[in-house]
């Protein structure tokens, strides 16, 4: 085992500024929502119609958005400047909330989208096109699994576009960059008026809220210090579902639950996003029904919950569970998105025919569908209605024996998560990069809600580490265990360097087999081979951290009981894998894929 | 000045390979058009037209594109493989085309955009979404400056798209990155039919040649293996112009440059893409009058010619430049683009009145346009028709003096330019990224043609390090001098590794002067630093390169002498500036620029 050291003396002075920062941050939190459901009695997720009347004349643009943003809970703002921004950049810098510069505007985004998923709102700030156009792949995993990032992009002034000339950055028109993230998102604004700009902010942030999804606010800097011309008296329509369609809903919906034998509940990601986990909990105990999470939703309730039976991942997955669920005679999908990766690459598994699916949008039952009846609203009125209380059951789960360090042995995948699995707390949140990372991570046992972070259905590489720079900024509480192929570490890996700036303390495990080991599986070639980095070496190109390399059981024991003990920096534990190890998951995933190759 | 050193053993090898290779580069190369302008007698860009008849029915789609690529002069393709495309690698990896694996899709981006501009056409090959959406910052670049870069991305079969199921990487719906692509291409196509393919991908890889720009090719992977069904007899219409429009133009024109007494060219960057050099030069010798580059055409011709100026930026640039452009009565525009940067963010102060100005689109003259004249046809003609021979006028041309190193002198950003000037031949490309690598470097004197390459326009942070891996594989005879600053270091600075695992050489010069410096002369605020990072020791993460940290004029010379001694392996130089240094050509732009903020 080799070890890099890197740790200066203004660790104290940063220490000082950190506890006065989170002391800053307790104080600023009292005064605005902070999403975190456990903790909630009822169900308080933000109401989109929360915007009434206000007085907005004394407010610049910027200054309206930056306070907007602030009453929804944004304390953390991620981007890189450029001329087109750097206004509202100072108008933020005068602000209560905090700029987080990362190395490159990607990682600006997949670490908003990370915050946006612990703390219920996220956002990242950047320049025209060629900031904006560097966060488009990252919004478009956030609209894909519904993570609510505000992106905010600079842009060329309304005066400045006149006679369209060509301003640096432009790319085919003025509009281009707008065209390009009405795909991306579900709703975008361009400030360009005073007198609409307040109620423009409005509408499109609460459309984030009610959907839980991207949207997009350009504001052009010439309107940045324009004060905002006329109160804003728009008022938003609620959510409220269509009465008589729920009823006749719940109804069938109850008949259904309550002639069945064996039903099942598969609690989807949109329980997370929407705050819904209290709903899902009650429902739980009033009917005993059990439960099982998705890829995508693993760790939306507590892995310990009695009626939780594991993820279900189809053909990848732990074969009981499979068992049961696909020999139900009542499936309730609750805010679950059917993606290929949730199903282990299988067709749907689930008959249509004996199916109740509610999603944030639409509900339905069987084949016939209920416009306008939402998944909260039908939870709720199916917690009011009478419901049969099945029998508990017992169904084997995947369950890591005791683990016991096999001093000399070379550590294997499998054996990797089996450790890592008692040595995850509740305190810890578990962020995994696409590929084995992911596959394998799948089976950890996560002790309280929420605390699994991974773009299971997008699938973009390079997502781990700028990501737990979001969460950890999100949550301060939680300490991240990343874990990171060394193909993905490749793309992003350099954003520790805003880890450090942070002063964050994750730990990364660097699973280093060499190159891209999930193709390899499908079909190999020397396109899947990477350079080899020196990785421990990060610590030296960074001037920070603390850096393990380890190939044995043992090594990697003593690494992790070091890590504990580092508690003010980030530590990386290199593992260095044979080139064709993989955990069960993913041989059986890439067994199933390669087909299609 | 501290000197990290990783050099390993296995160079021989490296070596052997590599000559190897150079061979098999050079015998392809002579089946192949090369675009090398300067060797040429008559231009010979290629010619739209070029795909007529061609027995197609022995080949599979994959296959055929691989094929019309080569054909095109395409020997090196960027990107990163992902299961929708590994299929299209495997085809690639038994052609003649080799696959040069980046860290990150965006390096492959970059890479390929540079490729296109050295070699005429560059190709970047992803997987669905997840890659795309990477490239698309690079491709909207490739769009603004015109870069024929053919962008190839896998994507999910045709027959699994039935029912629109949720498979990993789709976005809203499967035409998302279609859609997408559409703003920022000049063709799309997806390759869903055997029957059409060849004539689709014959159509789009001509709009890339016809009008230097990037286009989009999406390649199901149920499709890579079908055979075309049909021989392709399509026909391609040339670009011939309007002859009776074309010989009224050429009449007012010519009458306009004779009628003149200070007439003057502005070369723009379109003269190089089009390959249209020896059209300006003869254009040039033919009448006499004064030539200017911009910055984003600088070194569309031989800045040792006697009839050119220099780069004329407007304000940002040299006085006397400025002074005579601007006192012109006869502007000849020749495939300029009047963007902000090249006028040093001043209006155009160019009189339309008095203008002739030609692309490859329309030409202009006065305030009356003639559709369908492209740039080529009208050079063409004006120089068949009898021009005055203007009287040779001498300029004052900022001329760098001898550099005479001061040993122990800190250095500065306007000696370091001085030095560089003297030590850059004609064996160079001078790639600069954006920021004062750019302004400053644009001063710098190039020897031959086309071989200063930056992104002038659009303004990409993060171009030049990948984009010396794309300028030296197109053209191994050169080696790039890089000039990055730290901010952009920090975006794509890793693709190093990209640039060991293919052996090249570049000299890479860091400036590092702690953050973003032109936006500090903008607004400043903490926004404008960044982490520093101990670039020098990059080295060692990559085990590989030598790297230099100098801060005076003496251990400056010093590195840059043993830079030219290291043939096989990049050279990274990191000169430590102060934090407000900057060329006058920074600072005379950023005075007009920060007015807008």
């Amino acid at each position: 085992m080799t070890c890099s050291n890197a740790s200066p003396l203004h660790h104290v002075i940063y220490q000082f500024f950190f506890a006065t920062y989170s002391l800053f941050q307790i104080l600023c939190d009292l005064g605005a929502p902070r999403i975190n459901f456990f903790k909630l009695k009822k169900n308080k997720t933000i109401n989109p119609g929360f915007f009434k009347k206000r007085i907005v004349e004394s407010y610049t643009v910027g200054d309206y958005l930056i306070n907007q943003l602030y009453k929804l809970g944004v304390r953390h703002v991620f981007g890189i400047p450029g001329d087109y921004v750097l206004g509202l950049y100072s108008q933020l810098t005068k602000s209560k909330i905090k700029i987080v510069n990362t190395c490159d505007e990607q990682g600006a985004g997949f670490a908003a989208d990370a915050y946006a998923r612990v703390r219920g709102i996220g956002a990242v700030c950047i320049t025209y096109c060629v900031g904006g156009l560097k966060v488009l792949n990252t919004t478009a995993e956030a609209y894909a699994e519904k993570s609510p990032v505000i992106v905010i992009s600079g842009a060329p002034g309304i005066s400045e576009r006149k006679k369209s000339p060509l301003l640096h950055h432009k790319v085919r028109d003025y509009s281009t960059q707008l065209d390009l993230f009405n795909h991306v998102t579900v709703a975008t604004t361009v400030l360009d008026d005073e007198t609409t700009a307040s109620s423009e902010i409005d509408r499109v942030l609460s459309a984030a809220l009610r959907y839980k999804m991207p949207v997009y606010i350009e504001v052009p800097r010439d309107m940045i210090y324009k004060t905002l011309a006329s109160k804003s008296v728009r008022q938003f329509s609620t959510t409220d579902s269509d009465l008589s369609a729920k009823k006749e809903a719940v109804q069938e919906a109850s008949i259904m639950i309550n002639s069945s034998k064996k039903p099942v509940v598969v609690a989807g990601v949109e329980i997370q996003r929407f705050g819904l986990q209290n709903l899902l909990l009650e429902f739980l105990e009033k009917t005993n029904i059990p439960v099982v999470s998705t890829p995508l939703s693993k760790s939306v309730l507590d892995e310990n919950h009695p009626s939780y039976l594991g993820v279900y991942e189809g053909s990848m997955g732990f074969p009981e569970v499979k068992k049961y669920v696909e020999s139900n005679d009542c499936a309730i999908l609750l805010g679950t998105f059917m993606t290929d990766i949730d199903f282990g690459n299988s067709l749907t598994p689930i008959d249509e025919g004996t199916t109740i699916n509610a999603t944030s949008l639409k509900l339905t039952i069987k084949h016939h569908i209920y416009e306008g009846v939402t998944l909260q609203d039908f939870l709720t009125a199916l917690n009011d209605t009478k419901l049969k209380q099945f029998q508990s059951i017992s169904v084997k789960r995947k369950t890591f024996q005791k683990f016991q360090t096999s001093e000399l042995s070379k550590i294997t995948v499998d054996r990797l998560f089996q450790r890592l699995n008692n040595f995850i707390t509740s305190k810890n949140i578990v962020i995994a990069d696409v590929g084995d990372a992911l596959f394998g991570g799948l089976d950890l046992f996560i002790h309280k809600g929420s605390e699994f972070l991974s773009p299971a259905f997008y699938l973009s590489m390079g997502f781990a580490i700028p990501a737990c720079i979001g969460a950890q900024l999100a949550d301060s509480d939680l300490r991240p265990i990343v874990i990171v192929g060394d193909g993905a570490f490749q793309m992003t890996g350099m954003e520790l360097a805003t880890v450090v700036k942070e002063n964050l303390n994750p730990i990364v495990i660097l699973l280093n087999n060499d190159g891209y080991r999930t193709e390899r599986s499908l079909l190999d070639g020397s396109f899947n081979d990477i350079f080899k980095w020196k990785y421990s070496k990060v610590t030296e190109l960074l001037g920070r951290g603390r850096s393990y390399v380890v190939e044995t059981e043992g090594q990697f024991e003593t690494a992790l009981k070091e890590a504990e003990k580092i508690s003010k920096d980030f530590v990386l534990i290199e593992v260095l894998l044979d080139k064709f190890d993989g955990s069960a998951a993913l041989k059986r995933l890439t067994a199933s894929l390669s087909k299609k190759i």
